[in-house]
């Protein structure tokens, strides 16, 4: 019975991966987690926040005329496959992103599938090859929450170095609060997405551990 | 003779590929410029920019109160390994980025090394694995101007499959006046660069034909 069940469960796990598809990464990591169909656009987002560990992150710049300024960050909204869908950074008021933010917190963050390695030949602009825009709120976590463990956790499992960061640079955990949502991820222009659509959505999650 | 300098001409290339090193890209091609040195700003900055194919665009969201708002887009700064550092752009206004741009041109390019693929194990954020932010005005080109045919060729060179999108798009060639540079490419904060250290800047193109 146990042998059966063992074998069984083997068995199913042999048949997930067929039906899932495993992916090289840009990375080199195997991706577990097959891009979703570009009609599920909460998946497809959750998907892309998930499997990505770094982006863009935008402010606006007092320092140069009320500019929109970019600048490439690491990012976690979660462990590995457990993703939530919030992005949360560990930044330092060393670098313009986070003085910028605690003057004026509106922000996006962009990220793309091209890196993730799964755009095969498509260009980066091409629309299949997918991307989305988090808009809303650059918000420093304060105090010892249980939210700045969630943050601490999801960035330091994804990002061991940053756990050994120069102390003295004064890291701190900042997430953003979405309010807007720009997906790309097939021909025809943005999928309309709501943010509960997008937070309530927990088809990688499952399809992880189906 | 004939004989002589073609061995010489192959010898040298030999000795120019050992000595430049050939490093493997995220998208597979080889590199033929080896990063430069983190202490030549300039070279590093228009290295960055003649070697990613793609970057975050941000311009202000009129849509979105006024937020910074960041898109992926695919860039050219001129033919590969002829990069003169202004990055063009193929954009339509059905898409957001090109419409907030001709309402205010206020923008910036975000380009990282991490996707080139040679920041090795290094986090995204870390400051060795380089990134630069070009801040300036997005501005539409306009006419069948010289400037027009060189964008139209860097970027369809670049990115061969741009010359099918759709006619009825009305994608239209944009480019960026750079009024700032954000580099860092080591530790100890931003390098200090100047527009006109970076315009002038050849090292790329000279170390490819040397």
């Amino acid at each position: 019975m146990g042998i059966k069940i063992s074998f069984s469960c083997f068995y199913s796990m042999y048949i997930l991966c067929v039906f899932l598809g495993t992916q090289d990464s840009a990375q080199g990591r195997l991706l577990l987690i097959k891009k979703p169909d570009p009609n599920d656009a909460a998946a497809t987002a959750r998907w892309l926040v998930s499997q990505n560990s770094w982006g863009v992150l935008n402010t606006i710049s007092t320092d140069l005329g009320g500019a929109p300024f970019g600048n490439v960050v690491s990012f976690s909204d979660g462990l590995p496959d457990k993703g939530r869908g919030v992005p949360y950074f560990y930044l330092t008021t060393l670098d313009p992103t986070a003085r910028n933010a605690l003057k004026d917190q509106r922000s996006s963050l962009t990220i793309s599938e091209y890196p993730i390695g799964t755009c095969g030949k498509r260009d980066p602009e091409n629309p299949a090859c997918a991307k989305i825009t988090l808009t809303g709120k650059l918000k420093l976590l304060e105090g010892n929450s249980k939210e700045v463990e969630f943050a601490r956790s999801a960035l330091f499992t994804k990002h061991p170095e940053m756990e050994g960061w120069p102390k003295g640079h004064n890291f701190q955990f900042f997430k953003l609060d979405i309010e807007d949502i720009f997906l790309i991820d097939w021909f025809g222009g943005p999928k309309p997405l709501t943010i509960d659509q997008y937070l309530q959505c927990n088809k990688n999650e499952v399809a992880a551990i189906r």
